[in-house]
């Protein structure tokens, strides 16, 4: 259901990460959230993804309406970021917020800047630096969205983590969906090319088609490519000490490695 | 009281804003806030302006100590313009937040980089930028505070607007304070320096202290000084209309320019 937060949920999570971060305080950690049914319900509604194109740009009714979808997409994925920064609070993390609204700038779909000065400075002050996804500003569509994921994919090539850790609703890859019949627990470039001959993954009725799975994996896929030292995992967030058990090492669900 | 927000002003500001850019929708407009009780209360307890001297760096306790409290003060400066951003929502002002925290780096309490371009974006857009007053990393101090006024300062000069107005307490700059007997409709850069010898301003005892304001219009005047076609104007906000009168180019209060 839209604009319906799982409170409890995000309680437990922020709890897990607390713990983590106490047993491994040396640990530099960026947190991301998607914007769950907040965000995603204004932006199908609003179009605000696609941008505006260049015959929409010169009708100034379409261009306000775009706009306006625009900054209400853009409140609405907020809204649930707050809550997310006051579970954080509760369970006394010192959390700060990188809205990438404010920060980023896009062409095509791409960042092409975001001055990440403040975020490194964060992390080694041992604050936790949030991401969410959000509508930027786009030089060439003029505005569009990020996804969690496409956020992350530029702070692992500007920052080099170790790992990447996605925690979702599926316990990993599925080689069926919704059979769910056998995990894949090891995803490499090499494989991925055999898995998807094999699955027909990439069209909609792929293997593993679960929320955009496919495209998740596809790109995790790239990324470690060309980023060879980089470790993702795709887990289960909803099993209970999960979160915890995955920031302090324990190879859950589907790991991506080159 | 701290963390006690005048909800109602809020409300009427924001309507008075909405009600400003209905009649002049050409005029690009950012707005600033203040912390208020938030981060005010939350910044003297947790010292988070001063930074940390060259001696507290080398101390992990006294430096997490720092870090907990600008995470904390922070977090209660984002807690009151969630507020302002709800309100200007409700007024159906299509806002969106740029947290200094976020995208400002500072060096001795100067700013030294801030990519305007999300900003200028959002403008051209005919979104409303909120800007406020937050904490920031700072590369000499470690951390440290920007009032609005020193973040619409960088603003001035980088953006080069035709107004800046300071809506507050007073109805503008009092020659005696409290006494409040002459209000000084203008302020030159001229005419500050006599201004400064008659009333003593500049010292605690100073002719129109008030909440800083001797400060206030120090900084002000050396802003036009720097900046010649910029007019600030420093008047109440309290007043029944006030805000809404003052953007659309009523000449309320008292005028500084060069």
């Amino acid at each position: 259901r839209p604009y319906t937060p799982r409170e409890d949920k995000i309680a437990d999570l922020a709890r897990q990460i607390a713990a983590a971060r106490a047993a491994m305080p040396e640990q530099h950690l960026v947190l991301g959230h998607g914007s769950g049914s907040f965000g995603h319900t204004a932006a199908r509604e609003h179009r605000t993804r696609q941008g505006l194109s260049s015959s929409e740009k010169d009708r100034p009714s379409r261009r306000e309406r775009y706009w306006r979808g625009f900054a209400e997409v853009g409140y609405q994925a907020a809204r649930l970021n707050r809550l997310v920064m006051d579970t954080l609070h509760e369970a006394d993390l010192p959390a700060m917020v990188f809205p990438p609204s404010a920060c980023v700038t896009a062409r095509e779909g791409k960042i092409i800047a975001w001055d990440l000065t403040p975020l490194r400075a964060a992390l080694e002050a041992g604050i936790l630096p949030v991401v969410y996804g959000d509508v930027v500003f786009d030089e060439a569509w003029s505005g569009t969205i990020l996804s969690t994921e496409e956020l992350f994919a530029y702070l692992a090539r500007e920052m080099r983590p170790r790992r990447l850790l996605l925690a979702g609703l599926e316990e990993g890859v599925w080689e069926s969906f919704p059979a769910r019949k056998r995990l894949v627990r090891e995803i490499t470039p090499g494989s991925y090319a055999a898995m998807r001959e094999r699955f027909g993954a990439g069209t909609a009725e792929g293997a593993d088609v679960t929320g955009g799975m496919v495209s998740k994996v596809a790109h995790m896929v790239s990324l470690v490519r060309s980023l060879p030292g980089l470790e993702v995992r795709i887990f289960s967030g909803e099993e209970e000490g999960n979160v915890r058990r995955a920031l302090l090492g324990e190879g859950l669900g589907t790991v991506i490695h080159a």
